[in-house]
């Protein structure tokens, strides 16, 4: 298959990369890194970057940031930066995306535990989080073609410490499930799913 | 209590005030009709509004459109119309209503089913209905002086039979189930729950 990570040398996305590229063709994506650079906040980057690339059979995304700080001095300015990059980039690679994927194809998108399990000074992730996994259950029941859409939901993983002292309880999760999980999105036949590693 | 209804003349909002309004100062609120007018698409009529209004101990908003329409042909702008009304018309209402809260008041955002029951057109409210409910787990646990947020989720209501064919199979609501829903969230104690009337 011909697979596109955008984030591919991400914390996350180095690891999927090197589960798929030993049987796949990867084309890895990063805004600055990569074989070819995208930056996910532009709709219009997004636009030229499919008719350069034509048809794929997966697109997998590991990026997008949002605003990590206090709801009591938080801005919509700093409520739109998760909004611009994780929400809108990820739903923007996929509106696109759309006319490009080969039938039969699959979207996996990355959202997050705080979705549900909220932590503090993240109150704008718990939304964006949460939109990228209700996107998901809507847009599984109208692509076209057999193609298919899933979150993963990774919990803090264990390659980010600098989170724990963010995350207190919170059981890191192991690289190797959060990999699985992309695996099974892409690999799979599921749709419309959030797989949660946590 | 002093509560502002935003959405207050509206299908579910009439009710809420209706229900609400013999034992507390109600004011009613919408972008051309009500006491005051305010378009919650607008961060700097938002900070304007609460200048005005001063101190309150409930804020209730049944506002905020989105976009209605194919995934095959969505748009970023069109999907962007749901995350600048309903998503971030309601999250700028808490935000900026944070900082003129009574202690011990309440916000009541409006979210609806589509979060994790969609209907073909509607990815775009799947999103934004899910991430208020997420928005609502995260800010609770920050909010000061016990202040509290709820979202109300309802399932197409009885009062909107223009939306039933794009619903097949779901049971529309009563509207007073979605009425006491809001004065669960208003009148009650909890405080980061999303509470589902489908
Ligand atoms: N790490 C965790 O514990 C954790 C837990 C749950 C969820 N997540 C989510 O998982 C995703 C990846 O997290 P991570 O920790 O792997 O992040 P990371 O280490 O910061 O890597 C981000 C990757 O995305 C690329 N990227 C960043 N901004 C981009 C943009 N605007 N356009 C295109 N590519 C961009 C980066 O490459 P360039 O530098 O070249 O742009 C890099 O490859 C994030 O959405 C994060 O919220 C992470
Ligand atoms: N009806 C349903 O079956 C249903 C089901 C689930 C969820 N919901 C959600 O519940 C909310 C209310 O639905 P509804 O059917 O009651 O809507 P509605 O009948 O269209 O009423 C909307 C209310 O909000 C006000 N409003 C609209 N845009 C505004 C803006 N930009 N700024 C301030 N006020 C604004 C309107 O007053 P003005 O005209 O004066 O602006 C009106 O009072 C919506 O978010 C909807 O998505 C509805």
């Amino acid at each position: 298959m011909k697979i596109i990570i955008v984030g591919a040398t991400g914390t996350i996305g180095k690891y999927v990369t090197a589960a798929l590229q030993k049987d796949h063709e990867i084309i890895q994506v990063g805004s600055k890194s990569g074989d070819i650079q995208l930056d996910i906040t532009s709709p219009d980057a997004i636009k030229q970057f499919f008719e350069k690339i034509g048809s794929f059979d997966a697109l997998i995304s590991t990026a997008g940031d949002g605003h990590f700080g206090p709801l009591g001095s938080m801005t919509d300015t700093d409520f739109r930066k998760g909004i611009n990059s994780k929400l809108m980039g990820q739903v923007n690679l996929v509106l696109q995306g759309q006319h490009y994927i080969n039938p039969k194809g699959s979207f996996t998108l990355t959202s997050g535990i705080l979705s549900e399990d909220p932590v503090v000074y993240a109150a704008g992730l718990s939304a964006v989080n949460a939109a990228l996994d209700g996107f998901v259950r809507g847009a599984a029941i109208e692509l076209d073609n057999g193609v298919r859409i899933n979150a993963v939901s990774p919990g803090v993983v264990e390659d980010s410490p600098g989170y724990f002292p963010y995350f207190p309880g919170h059981i890191p999760v192991k690289m190797d499930r959060v990999t699985q999980a992309y695996l099974k999105s892409v690999l799979g036949a599921a749709t419309g799913q959030v797989f949660k590693v946590f």
